[in-house]
């Protein structure tokens, strides 16, 4: 046999992930200057990273020769979530954890649930193991609770959940989400990704966390690369119980997340003046991009995070448009809605430059 | 079933990998100062890293809001290593580069080949698989390369290779690997794992990354966590042949490489000043070690990397003693080789401290 045969069937049916375009890709490919292009395409913090990271990043630096060591940031992360130590497995971003908890799940023979229009990584993870992935069409966009229960079978071990989903931004109040969980078979994970969770308003946030003593197969996965602004980084974490924790930790690899990302999550975790004002600001240019998309008669999916999805008509020749005047977005074909595209919330002078770039679109 | 159960057997039987006390760890549990206590466990560089590289990461600090784009430090790579960009895959750390291959060739029903104390990643990865591993047994501390080639049965489909190897120090001469890569069969990957390269003479050197063409079943592995002193910065690669490299990067995590750690990496494999300091600091501290070693009567395995592993007798019991003293370095029971401790070479005074430490434990 050749060698690319002897590959595992479900890796060579992989299609790898399409990140949104980078800056100096752009600009390398259409000659734009950097300083005049705008991205808004990857949904990451347009103030940067609070200022006490960066200099905790700073001064992290002299040690970088050094493997870095968790202790102190699994400690303040189960501080601060209202757990175990042994309940927090920390991630290379919240996609390292996705993908221990489907190393430990799945494999051939057995299969995981996501939703339709859900985040990529889930059908990605899944993939790779050689487990079946069984994909339950949305409802208004977002997961359809009552029809993913229903979709679970005899060999199903894991079942994702996007709370708020990415690329669409719905929201599923946690009453529906806990009911979900008191009628899932309490041998099915359900991992809840949480990645803009700082975004929903406080009135309506709950504690999953609190959760897990209830539903040990419940996970609950968050990230720094969103509010936090640590994309660049890399970290995430896990909250689970003790044993799935545990198992997780025999998948990861031992020296998974940088001695830069830990210095940073511990100062950036602390700085709750910066979690406010990345708050605020995206509050603000959700309603500046939300006024526009209305006043062209554009229609949208009410988002719940730092982005908002809209019906662009020819999604790709819109994109286009966009990109030839150095404002980037997110193409969302892939994930199965070529006509709509996802734009992030950035200042508002970049909200600004991405309204008056797509009016010329249109 | 309960959930525990629901996990795959494999993986439930991984035991996680054991790292090397961090200083911080020690100074916890003993009391003793940071600053007192000096670590040769995990075969970093003494010398930190490359004040070039320290710069580059500092510079980059202002975009870790940004998600990491990987394209300059791939070509940065394949130039330097006179490889194709489609031939480099990058990893958070070489482990990853190991786990993808792992990932893309190994499952429950095939099989894998590593030699007795070769790197504890490679039993990691092989395992979490669910594939079956073949250890070899050693010859003199080192792969046997014959008894490998013996082993290999029609369900094999890796087989792992250390050079020099870890933490055994062992080295095979590049005309007896050829010859090994001149009889596996074609549809069987053969990982020769290089992190610690730049510490072999230049003499015995040999570029292995050109016979990838000549081979194409040949995955060459290399990391900046040693001699470049990035360990805690993550960045290690592969360079295989274009379908390797491809499947490879169907498993990748999107963003598995950091901002901070490319940055690096691209001002550190520039910096050849700093690279021959840090060999030259080997060359002399491991003459250093040696001859206190043989001075004191004890045995030792004669080392191509950038640490010595000797023979101790109570291999536990020396590193207790050492640890009370505040030195640390690694003890190899979970290598199959409790009578004996790997130390790190370091700076003149930090090998000195270690021999004083070593003469008051024995």
């Amino acid at each position: 046999m050749s060698l690319v045969e002897q590959a595992l069937s479900c890796v060579r049916a992989i299609s790898p992930y399409q990140p949104g375009k980078p800056i100096t890709e752009l600009a390398r490919e259409m000659g734009i200057p950097v300083e005049r292009i705008v991205k808004l395409a990857s949904n990451e913090n347009p103030l940067g990273m609070s200022p006490k990271a960066r200099l905790a990043v700073a001064t992290a630096i002299g040690g970088v020769e050094r493997y870095p060591d968790q202790f102190e940031l699994i400690a303040k992360v189960a501080a601060r979530c209202a757990v175990a130590s042994n309940q927090v497995v920390l991630g290379n971003g919240s996609n390292d954890v996705l993908d221990m908890i489907a190393r430990v799940f799945l494999a051939a023979g057995r299969s995981a649930i996501f939703a339709q229009h859900a985040f990529a990584v889930y059908p990605l993870a899944t993939q790779s193991t050689g487990a079946e992935l069984i994909c339950v069409p949305a409802k208004d966009f977002g997961h359809d609770l009552d029809a993913m229960l229903a979709a679970i079978r005899p060999d199903t071990r894991i079942v994702w959940i996007a709370n708020p989903n990415n690329p669409t931004g719905n929201f599923l109040p946690y009453a529906e989400v806990r009911a979900f969980l008191q009628r899932v078979p309490t041998d099915v994970v359900v991992v809840l990704d949480e990645a803009y969770n700082e975004y929903i308003p406080p009135e309506a946030r709950v504690d999953t966390a609190a959760w897990i003593s209830e539903f040990p197969n419940l996970v609950v996965c968050r990230t720094l690369s969103k509010i936090y602004g640590l994309a660049g980084l890399r970290i995430g974490y896990a909250l689970a119980s003790p044993v799935v924790a545990d198992l997780m930790n025999r998948v990861r690899q031992p020296f998974n997340v940088n001695n830069l990302a830990l210095a940073g999550a511990l100062a950036a975790l602390d700085d709750d003046e910066f979690l406010q004002a990345s708050y605020d600001l995206n509050r603000r240019g959700m309603a500046q991009l939300v006024a526009a998309l209305e006043k062209l008669g554009l229609t949208y999916i009410p988002s719940y995070g730092n982005f908002v999805t809209f019906k662009a008509g020819d999604g790709a020749a819109v994109n286009q448009k966009l990109l030839q005047q150095g404002v980037i977005v997110r193409p969302i074909g892939g994930y199965g809605m070529p006509e709509w595209l996802r734009v992030t919330i950035g200042t508002e002078a970049e909200n600004a430059r991405f309204i008056e770039a797509l009016e010329k679109a249109l």
